[in-house]
């Protein structure tokens, strides 16, 4: 077995710059970290055939959406609006998807991806579906830019 | 082609027991209403693979989560978080998905799904995976009347 990709932080980990919290394993393997918003990490899901980002609460141990205190909700809620409309503005997607599944990961995290009706899932749900497949290092430097400019990070 | 079940509706439309809002007529062929809680119309999935609660947020024209307006966020968060305690303490589940998709029926609405580590889709998500599987009239009288206690509806 081929070991698995070191964990890709774009803003550089070793600086100081990287999530508040410890990822599960799979998140930090899968996502690329974006920043932070006002209640969560925020990651790049490193799959280009979508527009998807991914949401970690700031609070260890979760693992479903009920659990969330309700101290954290406002944020949350503030969160899945601000990266919603970060992908409406920059992909002008047909649909959202919004979830917090965990089927596999069981760190709580919420999915919102950008949907077309002309992607390689559409109308079924992307998740094990299809293999990811990963950003070229050029596009993903774009793709990050885009998206911290959209979303006021970096 | 055979036309669609009509809507069923174990508490009796016809009494004016019904649902405040339009559902989109797939949500209305596809779902049981149980009543209404605090923001939301709630529905059971007449799919007897899983425990499938769908809440339907009072509002008309909504088509996904980030449009939710302020007013009724607070409502959808407390209708997520009741409809999901029900779920966890009937069922006992080993994850609960909560999700607003939306590629095929257009009108807001969010899934909350008991799953179990035996049932026939883990870990996969259940949309578009096998075709739906109706209660039997007892289990629906069963399965709706547990739920509509443990919600305190009815």
């Amino acid at each position: 077995m081929t070991p698995p990709p070191a964990p890709f932080y774009p803003f550089g980990r070793s600086t100081g710059h990287g999530p508040d919290i410890d990822l599960h394993p799979q998140l930090a393997r899968d996502g690329l970290w974006l920043g932070r918003l006002s209640a969560c990490q925020l990651l790049l899901m490193n799959d280009s055939r979508y527009p998807w980002l991914i949401l970690v609460p700031n609070q260890e141990g979760l693992t479903d959406f009920d659990q969330l205190p309700e101290r954290l909700m406002p944020g949350v809620h503030e969160d899945i609006r601000h990266a919603s409309q970060a992908l409406r503005n920059l992909f002008q997607p047909d649909k959202l998807n919004v979830a917090a599944l965990g089927n596999v990961v069981p760190q709580l995290h919420i999915h919102i991806i950008a949907r077309f009706c002309q992607d390689a899932a559409w109308p079924k749900p992307v998740w094990g579906l299809l293999p990811p497949l990963p950003y070229a290092e050029k596009r993903v430097q774009e793709q990050t830019a885009r998206l911290c400019a959209a979303l006021g990070l970096g």
